[in-house]
């Protein structure tokens, strides 16, 4: 079954707001197996909104229009509706009977403008909606289904759960869409795609999505069908992707980051960590301390902005700043191996750079980051040195990404038999 | 002119995201006179961005699609506009020169899916991207005007800034429509609502809007008509709200952050700035850092997350944590004087609470913050007790946001003459 969605309402077309309502039914959607091909936004024209739906309806099998339904002159769906089907609208003496009642319970004479919601379009099936004023309405048409539901969240809610639920449910018959997902820090997308593309003619190119966002990349696995089937289908897509993406692959949990996944390596090796910070300014301590619970792990950091502070705060010789610059290989390993001593932990990451937009020199351009991580024992630290495209935010992001995919090797490394 | 957007990207179709994008546009939009009438999600599907385009293509006079232009094989708005405009693609040599440029910039090989980001339409002129690998287009039917761009928010602003603002602002002979911005920090929205009532009785009530985030409230002033009664009309908004708003208005300019103006105020003195952070954990470091340039007076900062750190970085006496608990207002008051004096500033910050989820107790329940701004002589330390709702990432945002506006107001105090 294909579907798409409309959101009524010229409110949605400005500035500071989105149709967050086509989250909640894309969700109830993807549970009973019912693709999603397209949403869209539309003012409050009734020409406008017939038009979408005169184009919809040949194309799809199941139209969701939320928004519109209200008293005043400018909801206009019941009109648009009507016009997209040809058909007439009636006053329906049952909701309009509701409606008075609902007033008459708090006390109020219903206002004149509210009887324009007792207008149901010729054919359709009232939906009574409990949370408000608006009913909804099922109509069909040719093999297609529209359903047309209020734009206020909880009166969407509510009609979904009364109304749209029961109808996908005898529809499916069971059948489901599932998604699974694997999570890929520091490498480029380009990369994953290479490594992955056995994967496209195996499964085919639409079960599989990648995503990227500053040196993550978010795989994307998904399987239709009836159980048994769907799940082991979506489990043979993770391992093949798994065992295709390797080791960069860093969860396949949903609810995983990569600060996460790193914390709960650090707990389970009883290990902790702290971190001396240039460039990143508290970028990294700030994701993760973000974890609930890193305190087992996290004992704190340094924010080394001076030179002086790098210094004082972690031991950094002041002679090896002075003979390799701030930004440099040796200062990197010195500030990682010196956070690691002056503040006792098992790990430290140092990571030094320059975030831009000044600050850059020939040698040593915007986007230069050193980054050492130092641990578990006296001496072992290993050290990357980039160099980042992009703005002073994307080079900070992508240098504490990196600094975090570097300690998850290493404390995976470590975790290892020997 | 009537405008419509076109979101490409199957993720978008989901569950968990939304096209955010489009805000970005809409605003520009607005401010050029563009009426916005529709806008659309569709998947990566090249028949289904084809035919939208097509049914697009005689009704608006412009046309922005973001996304579907990476290397990757589900990106298909290339292949899907050509077909919408009976054109083919051909391979730029100088795109090509370029993408295969960034990658040895980076001491990669470009591999070879990367090739495709090189097609470009018939007929279209190519806009440089200087934030990613995917250039933008610009095309041309029958009156109607396609833009194509990324959908990787950076890329897309910076493609928005040297090619759809200068084409805008070419055809809609000046700005429409002006807005105008008051931020405001540190007060809840209904306190806001409250002092600038008068205001939506003097102006309207569409010409005011007020949003809020997490202890932050902006102020938005909008007048339309041609000049000069427009810039007088928003610049009398702008005073009203000022003056009901009062000195919590941090600042009337768009590129300004509270950090930003705290930035300022610190380099205007001459005065530098440390902070000690607990349960924020580098949140505050990260946002002083995040301004350009802020090495000119922030010094660094410790993130102090178990107690012995708080000691040994800052100084605070173990008897004083001890005694109190590391969330009391004699630690806050210790650790922005500790760390002020330990790290040499004028200025220090100290933050301690309790984020969540766990480690709440009767007394001193999950929100619960202590803020102490330090300086700029000996002993003149200032101290808040919060009581934040909200989840561990609300808390942390809301004590970083505290903090600046209590330090913000510090240094107006000792801006001011005696």
């Amino acid at each position: 079954m294909k579907a798409a969605i409309l959101a009524v309402g010229s409110e949605l077309l400005g500035t500071d707001r989105l149709d967050t309502n086509s989250l909640r039914l894309t969700g109830l959607l993807a549970r009973h197996g019912v693709e999603l091909r397209r949403k869209a936004v539309i003012g409050d024209s009734e020409e406008e909104i017939a038009g979408e739906l005169r184009a919809l309806l040949p194309r799809v099998d199941l139209i969701l229009v939320t928004g519109g339904l209200g008293p005043t002159a400018d909801d206009v769906t019941r009109e648009a509706v009507a016009a997209a089907l040809g058909r007439r609208l009636h006053p329906d003496a049952a909701v309009l009977a509701d409606l008075e009642r609902r007033f008459q319970s708090l006390g109020w004479r219903m206002p004149e403008v509210n009887r324009r919601q007792a207008q149901v379009v010729d054919g359709a099936e009232v939906l009574p909606n409990a949370r408000g004023t608006a009913p909804g309405m099922r109509l069909e048409r040719n093999g297609c289904t529209l359903f047309l539901f209020p734009g206020v969240p909880t009166e969407l809610e509510g009609l979904m759960e009364t109304a749209l639920e029961p109808w996908l449910a005898a529809r499916s018959g069971g059948v489901a869409r599932e998604t699974a997902v694997l999570k890929i820090a520091g490498l480029p997308e380009s990369v994953v795609e290479e490594r992955i593309a056995p994967a496209y003619d195996e499964f085919g190119r639409e079960a599989i999505t990648i995503l990227a966002n500053v040196g993550e990349i978010r795989l994307q696995a998904t399987a239709e069908g009836p159980e048994p089937e769907r799940r082991a289908r979506l489990q043979a897509m993770v391992s093949r992707l798994a065992e295709l993406a390797g080791d960069a692959v860093y969860t396949t949990r949903e609810e995983d980051t990569l600060e996460s996944v790193v914390g709960d390596l650090l707990r389970a090796a009883g290990t902790t960590l702290t971190a001396a910070e240039s460039c990143t300014g508290g970028l990294l301590a700030q994701r993760i301390t973000g974890v609930a619970g890193s305190s087992d792990y996290f004992l704190g950091g340094a924010v080394t902005y001076s030179n002086e502070l790098k210094t004082k705060l972690v031991g950094v010789p002041a002679g090896l700043i002075a003979e390799h610059g701030a930004v440099s290989e040796p200062v990197a390993r010195a500030m990682a191996e010196g956070v690691r001593r002056a503040l006792k932990s098992d790990w430290g990451v140092g990571i030094t750079g320059i975030a831009g937009p000044g600050g850059g020199t020939p040698e040593k351009p915007v986007g230069t980051v050193h980054i050492a991580v130092a641990g578990p024992r006296d001496g072992e630290v290993e050290h990357r040195k980039l160099r980042l495209p992009g703005d002073r935010d994307r080079v900070r992001r992508f240098s504490a990404q990196i600094a975090l995919e570097m300690l998850r090797r290493r404390l995976l490394a470590a975790a290892e038999p020997a």
